[in-house]
Formats: C-alpha cells, sequence, structure tokens
C-alpha cells in the first residue's frame, strides 16, 4: 500500500472549498501531529513522547457492568428534555445529532414526546385488541405475540412537528439538536399488523384503522388500511432490545414514513372501521394550517428531508483546513437518491457520499469534504429521493406552507411537517449559526 | 386487505412441522384469546374487558430522562458477567441472544473481554501514533480524527473464543447466551485505517501492522497490512454514539471479520513493519491446537457460522402449535447466501426466510414458522456464505480441530474458532437443552 502523497491534487468540486468526494486526503494535508522518528513508544522502552501512559495504563479498570454504559467523559452527549419537572404538559426530548455519527440512533438517545409523562407498564398486563369490522375480535398478550412470523427493519421516526422553528420569519439561534431533534432512526422488530388482521378477519368494507395508546392520554390516530397492508407494523423491539419506556414499551405501531404521532405507543387497541375518528390529535393538534386559512385534513407523509449534522451550530471550527460536512437524509417515501451540499449559500453544489446501505425510510448518512479558508461560509444540504422529490427551497416552502412572525405554536400558526434546507453560517472565527439563505 | 382464513392450507416443507416460509398465519391458527364481539373499549363506554385500566392508563408518568434506559421490567435482559468482584484474571461479559431480535446488539448489551478490568481513559489526553515504516511518524488527537474522512459499516465482532465449551465431547448444559455470548454486531464508525496510513506514508516493503492497545495489558497484535488496505476501521463510535468503555473506548481497531481480539481496543500505537510480532497474545492464548499437536501460527477469519436463539435453553415452550425459529448466521467472508433449518435432527432441512439488508461481515437474521406436535424435536440450523462456504458438521469438524473431556481452556485444549452447528432438544413439556446430534 504505497503512499500517494503528492501524487494527486485534491480536486475542487464545487465552490469555497467543496472537494471531490472521491479525495481521501494522505496527500500532504496532514492534520495529525508530526513525531520525530525514534521517539515513539512507551512499552518498547523508546522514549516516552508522544505515548505517555495515563493512569489507566498502569492500573486495573473497572469490573464489567451486567449493562454497559457511555463513559463519564460523554455526560454532554444526552437528550435535551424541555418539561423535567414533569409539569401537565407535553414532554419532548431531542436526539442530539451534532454529536452522533452513522444511522442508527442508540437506544438512549431516541427523541421522544410524551402527553402524559412516560408510563411504567406491567407488560405481563398488557394487551392489544383488534375489534371492529372483523370476524372474530381477538387479544393479544405479549406471549402471544412472541409466537407469530416477525420481521426487521432499519427506519427513522420523525415528529410531524419536528423543524417547526423553521417557520418563524427570522432564523431562530438554536443547535440541530434543538432545530431538528424530534427524528431518530432505529432497527425495530416486530410483527406486522396486517398478520394480526388476517387473524381476526377484516371485513372487506373496511378502509381504516384506529388506534389507541395504554397511556393515561389515550391517544387515538386513524390509519387508513392500505398503509396497514403495505408495512406496518406492531414493534416490540428497538435495535435489538425490547423497546424503550420512552417508544412505547411494551409494543408501539410503527408506520414506516408516516408522521411520528400516528405511531401510537403503548398499543393497546385497533379498531376496524370503514372511516376515519377524526379524534382530537388528529382534527385539531396535529392539522397543518395553511397560508390561506384552511388546513390540510390528513398529511401522513415526512416528506424527503436533509439537514448537516457537523459542522453545525455550536461544533466551533478551531483553524481553517480540512473537515468533513455530513449529515443526515431521509424520505417517507423510500430511498434517499441523491444529496448535494453548498459550502456557498446555493450559488454552486457538488454531489455528497451516500454511505451505503441506503434503505428505504431509514436515514442515510451524506458526506463531503471540505476546505474550509478561514472565511466566511454558508452550508446547506438537500436531498432528492429515488421517486424525483427533492426538498423544497425555503421560497418555494414558504410560499406554500406559510411562516410566522411568532413563535411557533400548534394553535394556529404552520408548524407541521417542514421539509425545506437548512443553513448554517461559518464566520471567520469557526462559529456556527443558523441562517436563512 | 380481505381475510386468507381457510383459504389456504399451511405446506409444511420439511419434517417435523417445519412451515412454508411465505406462509403467514391467519389461516384458522389463532394464537391470540377470542374477544366477545362488542366487549372492547374501556374508553368507549362498552365493557371494559379485556381492555382493563393500568394504573398507567389513569396516572401520569414519570419525567422524560436525558438518557433513557430500558423498562424495569427487563431487568433479567443483561449480560452475564464471570469476573464480578474484578479479581486479577479476565472478565468477560456475554450477549444474551435469547432475548434480542433483529441484527442489531444494543450498546448496553455488546459482548465484550477485558485483561485488566475496563479503564476509564480521558479523551482529551488519548492518542494515536502511526510510526515504523512510515516516511513521517504520526500522533492523531481524537480532535484529529474527527476531521478527517469517515466511513460507517454495520458489522459483527465476535471473540476467536466463543462457542469454545461446544469442543467438549459431552453437550455442556448451558443456554446461548453462555455458550454463543461473545459474538455482537453493532453499527461502527470511524476512519479508515488506510487513510492514515497513507498520511504517514507507507514504506513499499512494509507488509503487516502492529497494534498496541492503551490499557494496562497493552494488548499487542500483528495485521497484515493487506487486510488494513482492504477494510480495517480506527471505530469511534458504536450504534451512532462514542463507543462504549468496553469496546475500546474512545477508539478501537476493527477488521471485519477477524477474530475479536486483533480488533484491538483503547487502540494507542500502530507500528507499520515488514513481519509480525508473534506477541504473546498471538503465539500463546489465541493459537489454535490441532488434533496433532500443532497450532495454526495465525487463525485471523471467523467462517461462516448460525445458531438458533429461539427456541433455546430457558425458553420452554408452553404448549403445542405454532412458533418461530429464529437465530443469527454470519461469516467473516461476506455475506450470508443460505440458512437451512431442521427440526428432526437433520434428517430433512428446509431454507430459512433471511432478513433484508443482508450485509457482508454482519449479522443476517433467519426466521422459519414451525409446527411443535407437542412430540420430541431436534432443532439445528445450518448457514452458508455466498463465496460457497457452509457450515462443518460435527463429525467433519471435531475431525478436523479435536474435541476435549476436559473442560475447555486456552492452555492447549482446542477452543478457538468453533463454527460447527448447534443442536436443541425439545422435550415432550417443551422444555430445551443442548445436544448433539
Amino acid at each position: 500500500m504505497p503512499s500517494r502523497i503528492g501524487r494527486f491534487e485534491i480536486e475542487q468540486v464545487a465552490g469555497n472549498g467543496l472537494l471531490d468526494r472521491r479525495a481521501l486526503l494522505g496527500r500532504g494535508v496532514v492534520l495529525a501531529g508530526a513525531v520525530g522518528a525514534g521517539a515513539v513508544g512507551a512499552t518498547t522502552g523508546a522514549a516516552a513522547e508522544p505515548l505517555k501512559d495515563g493512569p489507566w495504563s498502569l492500573e486495573v479498570g473497572d469490573a464489567i457492568p451486567p449493562y454497559q454504559r457511555p463513559s463519564g467523559f460523554e455526560k454532554a452527549v444526552v437528550r435535551t428534555v424541555d418539561n423535567p419537572k414533569n409539569e401537565p404538559r407535553n414532554s419532548r426530548a431531542r436526539t442530539p445529532h451534532h454529536l452522533l455519527k452513522g444511522i442508527i440512533t442508540p437506544n438512549g438517545l431516541h427523541f421522544t414526546i410524551c402527553h402524559g409523562g412516560v408510563p411504567d407498564i406491567d407488560p405481563a398486563q398488557h394487551k392489544l385488541v383488534i375489534h371492529g369490522m372483523v370476524k372474530q375480535p381477538l387479544a393479544f398478550t405479549l406471549e402471544d405475540l412472541e409466537r407469530y412470523p416477525m420481521v426487521s427493519r432499519i427506519g427513522f421516526v420523525e415528529c410531524g412537528g419536528n423543524s417547526a422553528p423553521l417557520f418563524s420569519n427570522e432564523p431562530i439561534q438554536a443547535n440541530v439538536q434543538a432545530l431538528h431533534g424530534l427524528a431518530s432512526c432505529s432497527e425495530w422488530t416486530g410483527v406486522l399488523l396486517s398478520t394480526l388482521l388476517e387473524e381476526a378477519g377484516v371485513d372487506p368494507k373496511a378502509k381504516w384503522i384506529i388506534a389507541e395508546g395504554a397511556d393515561s392520554p389515550h391517544l387515538i390516530r386513524s390509519v387508513p388500511l392500505a398503509k396497514v397492508a403495505d408495512d406496518a407494523m406492531v414493534a416490540m423491539y428497538q435495535n435489538g432490545e425490547r423497546i424503550q419506556p420512552g417508544q412505547g414499551y411494551p409494543m408501539r405501531l410503527w408506520l414506516p414514513g408516516y408522521e411520528g404521532n400516528m405511531n401510537v405507543k403503548f398499543l393497546r387497541r385497533v379498531q376496524v372501521t370503514d372511516q376515519p375518528a377524526l379524534t382530537y390529535y388528529e382534527a385539531r393538534t396535529y392539522s397543518q394550517i395553511l397560508p390561506n386559512g384552511k388546513a390540510y385534513r390528513f398529511y401522513f407523509l415526512q416528506e424527503v428531508k436533509s439537514f448537516i449534522t457537523s459542522p453545525s451550530p455550536g461544533l466551533t471550527l478551531k483553524e481553517p483546513g480540512i473537515y468533513e460536512i455530513t449529515g443526515v437524509a431521509y424520505a417517507g417515501t423510500g430511498r434517499i437518491a441523491k444529496v448535494l451540499v453548498s459550502a456557498d449559500g446555493a450559488k454552486s453544489w457538488a454531489e455528497a457520499a451516500l454511505q451505503e446501505p441506503r434503505l428505504p425510510k431509514a436515514f442515510t448518512r451524506f458526506r463531503m469534504p471540505w476546505r474550509w479558508d478561514g472565511q466566511p461560509a454558508i452550508l446547506q444540504s438537500r436531498a432528492w429521493d429515488e421517486a424525483g422529490n427533492m426538498q423544497p427551497t425555503r421560497e418555494q416552502f414558504v410560499a406554500a406552507r406559510g411562516q410566522t412572525s411568532k413563535p411557533p405554536s400548534v394553535l394556529g400558526f404552520p408548524s407541521q411537517h417542514f421539509n425545506s434546507i437548512t443553513s448554517w453560517a461559518v464566520d471567520g472565527k469557526g462559529e456556527v449559526r443558523h441562517v436563512y439563505a
């Protein structure tokens, strides 16, 4: 494996330092510290610099715990909770995207929204009842469900209100966790709801199901039977282990690509019907208000979207030089086909590398090498799905969906399904902030 | 979505109740409890059976924590630790495969082996030094590495000594966690080691690297440069977040498909050389002793393997009827091509369903529907990789690698790279135990 130092020039592929995505480094752009030859190796007897033995190199470490937790040095890598005293209102915990890499969200850091706190459900007492327009109403215990054929699938869940601060007519100064932290991606395992409905025997006239949660707010949502037949899952496992309390323990409805609140947590009831329920949560809370004062009756799909997770606000660039621009893209419609990145506020764009596997309705990690010259820059990403849908520009998005000069709210201002482009401005000091561009 | 009850017969595809893998249920084989029509719905005002409100349905739940943990009802889902008092010997923690589903091992439950406890390394003081046959020795801080192009990949790590109890000439009575718990699968993200070696400039005469850990045992292993050029990674993230202390925080060498101990944790040094080091760990501890008294000098690859995770010892079948046989298959050579399952001790076999995505050098989840008739049965799985390699039978395996009448040991008995077939016997009471068949 000969070194390729100096053999190639690094090729710029778009304005303001975006580099060829096939360009590895190793071409004279060394970021590491040089070491004098022969000066390496604490254990070889040579000079100890730069390999100083820390105390962990000299003493026995700790006992292995039965359930492993992150290093104490990572205690800042947590979700932000907006209702820590558990006051009688909604509670949200947001995923720290700026500190994560890859496509899987670890179970400790998956976002959650609870309307009445996190319930502590005894799985031995929990049942899922299927009734309504069926031949035989049925009640499933967790033990029953364990015996059915299961499926596993990696995919995202996103709150319909994720990114709601971007409806503001002025860019709200916050980091990617605060702006986009209500989306996460896991491997979910469970039984297809269609398998259970086949057991009950669905009336051919049925067109909807109505799903209800077991926690005290009993969130109820209507789902078209066509979506259920396609890929709806009663999920019991998340990244291998039982789903977390915040994700609906002991079971949740998972509707790949549909807005978060429809993925009813703590699922206890599925009623088969010929019409939607038009419940509080779907007729009022999660309706999308349009500029003309009307509202979409239903708006299920989380459309194609992307955002840059690094660099991003709070991750200051300490010096000019090479960096990796990276982020996540996803679409409720299917696979991500392409992500373009700009470093000059949309004057020019280059295609980012997409990490395989690109799974449908899952996060796709994108990456783009960048040489920051120390001057102001504006970083953006824009994604396309395989059906050809693209993230709208802010101008297009605001024209169709509106914006507000007041803080976003679910009580009458547009707040749902924001999927336009996010712009991060890097200033001459390497600090990053949220802008519209 | 009309019910298909009664429209099809469930087709048997091999002896003793293995069913067509395309056979969904919903054909009159209902596992759930029947419910009287109109008797459903606590919140609709109808009779409350069977939807009893638990206390979690009537009261506000708990506050959302910044870092989420599994339900208290899942406290048995932990790793088994074999050195809980941290005595001066090796420590192991094994993954509870019988309680997990899917292909991702959650970070809390990834297996680990430590030779000197779990070190508590300050990442700000940790460096990775590359030296030896290079143009310029280099020292990388974690901050340096964050700026390089990264890659993400889902893949397994398996201890070379995983499944060592199966070398015994009598089947040791233990569950799948005890027998096969030293293998796990995660999404790893980091910088390819080849990227860093290109920065240092490798001497064309170099053929090996020697990798060293920063914890007190300073485990040292030699790796062919060809493997490094192929896919070796300096991994810093595991399932999205920073890697766990037990997996090598703040960085480890990851060699997809190579035996666990070579994936040096707490990586602090990579020396480029023209020959292997023949260290204690590779010349003695992790050598494979053969029946003729000789030993393999090196045995890097974890070969094609599979085992059934459910049913398995401890997961007793409560009644005759339909169950899902499921497990994991993996190969250090690449993708899994096929898994066959037998319920009659290898008299007949049927092909299991393989869950997509089937990723190279990663767990693949397989599934097979089974109707247990209440009689004794012997369950087995056998995997093939895409290169055509198959799991050997026990007879073939023992002839080539030997077995022992004493407890397995690394001090002279064969104990490494067991990849033959595992057999679970189900008795008339539905209890499952380990047998040779």
